[in-house]
């Protein structure tokens, strides 16, 4: 249960790192949308593993299949599956693990919920359920394409180390322009020396990953309690590692006096409603003003450690486990195209439920 | 579309602020729950306007009448309908808004979704709405009661004036000892100054709420896009005025290494699964782990001021506004029974949706 | 549970039968419908008690109160709230039945189900929960009418007294020509004698339904489960005493050929496309194909009879039963607004689903 | 939108019939239940194509691979997800109609929704898609059987042709003793050479089945408008074909006075509670009382016919259209395991739902 998300362009995805394969299944989306495997493609490569030297070596092709909702290149209005079969699985990797709770893991969650565990590769919790949101964001950036949205991440900050710049003193199409994904060349040089020095310490690092969406109309999001930010939320809270979440001034934002805070109105040359600042981040009430959308996403370090912990095993006893295998020092880098998935799935489907506002 | 909240243990709320009343249905709450309007009345009376020198001088009694789903003093599974009628509403306050909008708050984005809205005390998108989660929240409190779940939030910084202690070296049972609700007495005096300063410049200041929640259980939280903190954030989020929301170790969090973040499973001496430090909060792979689940929140300053402001109305043009009326210079106090109110709304359903995990 | 229905335009009903009052929430109605407390006033003076000698002579006023969600005479996309005061109750009508299971009644179903109930008058298992549908259906109507859409149904069968003509040879503005709600004089005459019959044997009578929705653009229903019959026969059978549904040829239509059966496509003078004959009912694949959807809904007989039954009470002894209060001997001239009612909710819901469908 | 069916034991299928496969995805089935791949493929076994001289002669293995949410035999409480590869499609066979539209198919409907459709073998209207929901139901037998409770169906009528005994007087194990599933074998016989008789006609013929569920508990069915028998209802009309249903006494029920259809309750020598008739279909106030469900479903003729028929072309033109390739006459003994599945996926679901009626 909940393992879907979105009201009328929904997805629900399946699949264990180590079993057949994962994937999704996206229902509501409109038919007409040009859609090619290739764009979907495009975006699992950013997410899969192998990538760089800053990612786990574990090599994941990651080929998307197109099963369904889709013909002559348009989507039909049926559902759309996209699945993606597991390669390169290395289960006896984490044979260690079968009967021991690895500290921050879902592990003892896990067990304690269902009673048992697909434990191989962490099963249901590992990260690579992501790869299908991945799947699923590409093709409601199709349809946001095709309204004039645009969905952007990148990584603000690894560690103590931070941009130090807002998103708009940024040349944003330098995103993939290094392995970190920071377009500030200079940060990204410092981000990356963090990470090595995690990797060389058998340790691992967190950061912030910050997020744009431009192009979108007034009127998204629904209230009370579907409003924008706090889908948005809901939505990048339920990816992996996620511990934060803030919008427009955020956390900031509260030392500010009102006066200060607010964002006054004006008509622009052109007769569109803008705002001088944009304190709110996009959405005042909960719904689009037609301003940017920013926000800013916490990843705690990864938990997977190489180097030994004390922990307890199902049978509640005292045992240390040291990680093995292969794994990332620092999720940054591959966690910006899941942030985009998220706020592209949020957007596609807040879009075509306000075409219920109006008759 | 979105005035409901929850998968089985689900509110509608309904009402302006204006208007004839506000109130909720609450559909899901099991059979057998002792419940006193008495119990529902006293959470209303923690919101409401007018409590303290600290907040608006507007009068409401907020008196709650409980409809129907309650039979001899006990749940009856039916739903529950819980209405509060308006009073004291002076909508000649607000006519000098009907065709302006005022800076950072939802008239422009109201009209611009649904090509109208009723503008008399902000309508629907006034916080007035939230008494109605306080209602239904108080009902969810109760359902917790008996399985020793427990729910409190407190005021931990307005502006920048801050607690500077974590929740567990403050004694929680002094947050209604002063009308900040702060529960280290010496902060609360900095922070009603603050509040005082606020009033006296016509502006106005927000803030911080901290939560937490102890007794749950393990196994609470819906993988992978229902997990507790998205959840839980999600419900938060959804309040007016709040632009942030982490849990656990939040963004501070990102700046540690995993080998410190990590949290270290051991067995007490009750044979109970426990983590020394709770870097986590609470909360692992998206599921309840039995420790203390923590969160801060974040508060803009109000929107509405009491000095001019520039803005446009519904034609484009340029005009002046100033607040009049009787509004709050800092909403933190009254948004503490609020924030408690959604959390335990979040606990209860996520409490009834994991009955279905197991045979 | 599952006291809404609908998906965008949704609603939520509460209240028990001798409680404060009922009431629904009705979420997800577009902004700019215009409507009158009036218009919904009427649909409920059609489904109250005590509108004729064939019904029971119960007085309620049924005074609907619209307490949000309209503003100067148009939706505005928030709430709407109806509310509908209880009034003449005669729980002592009801204190035998307090410990006891009445026959074919949901007594011991909910008991069984819930642990306890509010006996009063049936609690919320009472038909009186169907006011809140029709004063729900009457906003629906509102909306389907600005599209060209009307809904209209009829008493087609009292016991074994048939109308014995289609729809389409009757004339249904006689539908409230006559206290039995059929449009066929002599046909109605005879079931009027079959309810006085039952009134004086002080035992009760079934019947069926006709319904009939006109002025569907084709396009409505979603595969694949929820086709527009699907939705259709859920609304309908959720309905007290409810017992069957069919749609275009329905059971008999079993009996046909297939080459009999299909519906010829052609090409009318205007350029619509339309079929010969409408055996689908208007609906294929679950989709609209823009005739006349039609069905017909069996109610059997009442189950509180004017005289003894034997059953049990809740301590599983046997005990002997007679209906007191004042109950109808048939409920089907009330039930045509309610079968209406259902089926302006589940097209107004399809017709605002169907907006997702294409770019 | 709308590929989804229940509440929390929820599935969600997709796939076309000419293209890659088809598949379901069915989140929220609880950990531990014991499932084996055998047992979904015997379910799919007695769908697939080919199985009889009744059916269509087109072979199709329907070979069902499971990949994910089983482990070690067990379910672990995470998505399942089943999956049938497409084979033996000749969409050759389907290269006339893709200009035309087949008289009482969805080809005009879908093109009307969604202005486009894959119109290869039906494509996403094809009943090929119930081959999901027999695989998902398999699933659900699994569930189900844990607590007592089996579904039983079978085929009551073909065209004119009954079986004219009522459930109780039928033996049961005889149902798939013949090709036609009736378990009556005279009455088989004749329903056999009525399938003969249309087969050499070159015409269809269609029919009625009979669903026994034995071994509920009192308490399954959720007011008000998800009781057991409307979302039964809702979930048999979503079967392509139905055109009706009835549970209990249905349409006849209607003409029996209230006091020979009432069902007297006894406590029977166990102290179980019973009713002495079932007229009530085992659902007293859509919630089940313990007693068996059973109910009829009416399946009109297939439209697909091997002679010419009138109809249009996209361009609205006058069209004669004949199906070729390989097409069933009677659909009847088919529709028996789809019956059956989406039965228990309704009772699985039921039961889930209603843990959480009680603290």
């Amino acid at each position: 249960m909940a393992n879907s998300f979105g009201t009328i362009f929904r997805i629900t995805t399946f699949g264990e790192s180590h079993g057949v394969g994962i994937g999704v299944i996206l229902d509501g989306c409109p038919a007409g949308v040009p859609l090619e495997a290739s764009a979907i493609q495009a975006a699992l490569d950013r997410r899969r593993p192998g990538q760089s030297a800053l990612t786990t070596p574990r090599q994941e092709a990651d080929r998307v299949q197109v099963q369904s909702g889709v013909f002559e290149g348009l989507t039909t209005g049926t559902p759309i599956s996209l699945f993606i079969a597991n390669a390169d699985q290395r289960s006896d990797d984490y044979a260690h693990i079968a009967g021991a709770y690895r500290p921050s893991h879902a592990d003892y969650t896990y067990d304690a919920k269902y009673g048992r565990r697909d434990h191989r590769g962490g099963g249901r919790s590992s990260a690579r359920e992501t790869a299908a949101r991945v799947a699923a964001g590409a093709v409601a950036a199709a349809l946001l394409a095709h309204f004039g949205i645009e969905v952007k991440a990148y990584v603000s900050a690894v560690g103590e180390v931070e941009v130090g710049k807002s998103y708009e003193e940024l040349d944003l199409s330098l995103i993939d322009s290094n392995p970190v994904r920071c377009p500030d060349p200079e940060a990204a040089a410092r981000m990356e020396a963090r990470i090595r020095a995690a990797q060389a310490a058998h340790d691992t690092v967190g950061g912030v990953v910050t997020g744009v969406a431009t192009g979108l109309p007034p009127g998204l999001g629904e209230p009370v309690f579907d409003k924008l930010p706090a889908v948005l939320g809901h939505a990048l809270l339920s990816i992996n590692a996620v511990k934060g979440f803030e919008f427009g001034s955020g956390f900031e934002g509260t030392k500010l006096p009102g006066s200060r805070h607010n964002d006054e109105f004006y008509t622009d040359e052109t007769g569109r409603v803008r705002t001088r600042t944009n304190h709110s981040g996009g959405s005042q009430g909960g719904i689009s003003n037609g301003q940017d959308v920013y926000f800013r996403v916490a990843f705690k370090p990864v938990a997977t450690l190489l180097q030994p912990q004390q922990t307890i095993n199902q049978a509640g006893e005292a045992v240390t486990l040291a990680g093995r295998g292969r794994h990332d020092a620092c999720v940054l880098p591959r966690a910006v195209p899941i942030v985009e998935a998220m706020t592209q799935l949020v957007l596609a489907d807040l879009l075509l439920r306000a075409r219920a506002n109006r008759l």
